[in-house]
């Protein structure tokens, strides 16, 4: 490819149509569009590369890029009539950057296409083990890997022994922190919305508890049921009732790292916290985090997890779902819970 | 007195009637009592002490002890047909602990009550500066005081230039927050319920702009005016819509030291945060505390206030009640927001 002829492919794209203010993404919101196409040299003069992309990432955070902001986001809207954009794993095909040749693989930030031009490639990150699954490199070694490190060993400040509640403790962020977890030796329960999903965590994932949150009628008593001395750490993914719940069944100076509210994304108006003040005399610490400040001690994740996934200290389950036109609903599909493990999207395997 | 005959003198006492469920505290859930009497000598080989009373302090916190709570709390509830329990300042009449002799001025929990039997003085402090006026030690050289002073110095991280936010700041552990922030060098804006208490917010602390909520349909919009650049740090007092209104003004990396909720105490069903999800984008760490935590800097921390109030680099302003019997007054009134600086009762002068 890089010694060849300028050539010009056909570039399948996902698009945005149009922001949405509230509710739960559609498949309709976005469009596939097969007539593009993409030239596979990178400009003259420039510091670009193109990816081919392979896997295409499904996260939470998403949702927040579908709806226009009018002050400052932690992360840019999408852009209506362009491809929706994304964590996902690509292989260069062409490069004029010094930081990628052609031939690397690579992680990071791409569009719903077949092949994306990256002119400023600082969100993307070489890939240094393509013995693993290149797919983990949108998962447990990617973004939401490095979130699951950085927010359960800096933010929660976990001791040995103690209690940890994982909620969504079956998506590509709760199954690693909870086995971060056990292997710190901490006793840990998760909560997930099908009892497939608790099956997986107990049975591989290794939890000592877990439940169906959607089976429970009241969570309050139900945590009391798991944590009869309560909750050291919490690592919360999904906000609303069940952080309420959580607050009355902390320890004291028990600590939340709030990593996601997925339950409050799709709403028009949130549910309310009510029992906040239980913070002041649990002496709690809840300290929102985003893996875009750790992306530091990546290097340093990278080569802790490619050894432990190695010597199968960890497990990892995908939701892999085949062929680019199949993204919408893949991303429609996180938002109802019906992924089991990290959803993604193959575009190609090679 | 000490080397008196035994003295039996009389002792009025104010009562917690019963326990109330939910709602303001009124005046006739609490009794004044004249007909007690106490015995001036502490028993027979006790490590006790006897407070004759002089100053007794309101406090937020007290709300929550009038409550019958299930599980455990982080203060005791009062007993019911008992006097009130709650800081005071007085002296000692008579002694047979080790810490405290006879003349001797302490502050600490005490009772409602004109003279009190402390059997176990651990949260009796030795006051070691009786040339400032005693009844401060209810507040800015007491609870409240370092109160002030752990929450800000070891909660909120403060630096330099920071914008500061407080609520209920004219009250006795606001309106010290404020003054350790000035004299920082933080910008600082502070909120209270009358427009008599911002002036003396401007006037007398010297914060840079004070608003009096009650005149603010939006709060969002009012911080917004006061905070065009967002809010680096919240002392938080009063919870419920100032704390939404707060989030949605808080800037990346924000912190927030949650003191108390006070608006939140008498509501049988408090106020709904709904906008918690904004810590996530903001990385925004919100934590309680106590002040029972803090007790081991409190030598350090009198050294250091009483040298402010000396050379009249520190601010401070009482609202005092005359007289045992009108305690419940003045305690209810708290939570109307009707006092005017830090609210005590004074029971005798010396």
């Amino acid at each position: 490819m890089g010694s060849a002829e300028d050539v010009v492919v056909a570039n399948k794209k996902v698009l945005l149509k149009h922001f949405i203010p509230a509710g739960a993404p559609k498949e309709t919101d976005m469009e596939l569009v097969t007539t593009g196409t993409i030239r596979l040299r990178v400009p003259e003069g420039s510091t670009a590369l193109i990816l081919k992309n392979l896997y295409l990432s499904c996260d939470p955070y998403m949702r927040s890029r579908m709806t226009k902001h009018e002050g400052a986001s932690y992360v840019d809207d999408f852009v209506p009539g362009e491809p929706i954009a994304g964590f996902g794993v690509g292989k260069v095909v062409d490069s004029s950057h010094p930081g990628f040749k052609i031939g690397d693989y690579a992680w990071g930030m791409t569009g719903w296409e077949e092949y994306s031009l990256i002119t400023d490639p600082k969100l993307l990150f070489k890939i240094h083990h393509t013995e693993v699954p290149l797919s983990y490199y949108t998962g447990i070694l990617g973004m939401p890997g490095l979130t699951a490190y950085a927010g359960f060993y800096d933010i929660c400040s976990p001791k040995k022994g103690e209690r940890v509640f994982i909620s969504a403790a079956s998506g590509a962020v709760g199954q690693l922190v909870g086995q971060f977890a056990k292997q710190l030796g901490c006793y840990v329960v998760g909560s997930a919305g099908s009892d497939e999903k608790v099956n997986l965590l107990k049975t591989k994932f290794g939890f000592d508890e877990a439940f169906n949150y959607k089976k429970e009628p009241d969570l309050t008593k139900t945590l009391k049921r798991y944590f009869p001395d309560g909750i050291d750490i919490y690592f919360e993914n999904v906000g609303g009732s069940m952080l309420e719940a959580v607050l009355y069944n902390m320890r004291l100076k028990g600590r939340i790292a709030a990593c996601g509210m997925i339950s409050q994304y799709n709403l028009e108006i949130p549910e309310g916290v009510r029992n906040l003040f239980l913070i002041i005399g649990k002496r709690i610490r809840m300290e929102g985090f985003l893996v875009f400040d750790h992306y530091g001690s990546y290097l340093e994740f990278e080569e802790k997890v490619v050894q432990l996934i190695k010597e199968e200290k960890i497990k990892y389950v995908e939701d892999i779902v085949e062929g680019l036109e199949n993204a919408p609903v893949a991303l429609v599909g996180l938002f109802e819970g019906r992924n089991v493990g990290k959803q993604l999207v193959a575009v190609a395997h090679e």
